[in-house]
């Protein structure tokens, strides 16, 4: 992992790592088992200093499962460079594929102190700890996390501000439409 | 309402409008009052033939009032043009700013067979029936929709996908980050 590009970000900061609606990595370990899938559905639930999210796992992935059993679980935001990557790791399971993440190149790392796998590459890492909503989770899918630790690439997110004006597109983040498409984050305006 | 420019999308197909995570306006009526508010932080919580949306409404809205008494609500995405627009109605509240639809240039009409207001200029249109989860909507102010009917600008969506590229840039749908900047929907790239 580039150290210098991996820079905390103060917890009532986070959200703006996804309030612009972008398309997540899940990650995720259990008994030493990591996988990576990816998740447009995933949105800010709370900001401040208890900031949350949610985020819609399907019941057939392993990244679900290794959630439920160890509680923890990051989100990510891929780049335009990892928009392949991020639709590989989207569209093969890990009970299908098993060396799914060495075959597309998915490279992880860990934050001192947490054993959750962060994915190389991104510019947004949101550390979470699964709030259990069991009648979310069986009924819609629907996964609430505590955010507990985030960071970012200083080179595109630095003093609560995206900063995608100043680096090469390929470091902009994606929002999937479907079918592997996407759009990048596009020109600011201000309201 | 410029009819010409509201079509008929199909419930299989309305994910995509919110697809790559666009900020929203919220709009609901109850008793003949009519109020708009907007929101970041709305996402796809289902698609097929049964799609369904989340949205985040805070305890203070007049909107969320609104919808709690009629059951009934849309999501819609306005555009760059309307990036002002939505920043003012996401700001003042009707409780303390009662003509504040009229003062921020806010007009609605409705669809055939429904008294859900929608929002001019908008160029998608998800008509949602309220899911009561009562749990979620106290604790986490979590609102769950089916979406039953949904609508686009068919200038810049049309047989299931977005055509920002062939229309003027203020058409763009709008992704706030905070403090009223927001990036538009950006390039296309395929994974």
């Amino acid at each position: 992992m580039n150290a210098k590009h991996f820079t905390s970000v103060p917890l009532d900061k986070s959200y703006r790592l996804m309030n612009h609606g972008p398309t997540v990595l899940v990650s995720a370990q259990h008994d030493g088992v990591v996988n990576v899938m990816a998740a447009a559905w995933a949105c800010v639930l709370d900001f401040g200093q208890t900031p949350k999210v949610t985020v819609v796992l399907d019941k057939v992935t392993r990244t679900r499962e290794l959630i439920e059993a160890d509680g923890m679980f990051a989100l990510q935001l891929p780049t335009k460079a990892m928009a392949t990557l991020t639709v590989n790791v989207g569209t093969d399971s890990a009970k299908d594929v098993p060396d799914k993440l060495a075959r597309y190149g998915v490279t992880t790392f860990t934050a001192p102190g947490s054993d959750v796998p962060l994915v190389e590459g991104c510019v947004g890492w949101l550390l979470c700890k699964l709030v259990p909503e069991m009648h979310n989770q069986q009924t819609y899918d629907l996964f609430i996390g505590d955010v507990i630790a985030a960071w970012a690439d200083e080179r595109v997110f630095r003093d609560g501000r995206w900063h995608f004006d100043e680096v090469p597109d390929d470091l902009r983040t994606i929002h999937h439409v479907a079918g592997g498409q996407f759009f990048t984050s596009g020109a600011a305006v201000q309201g």
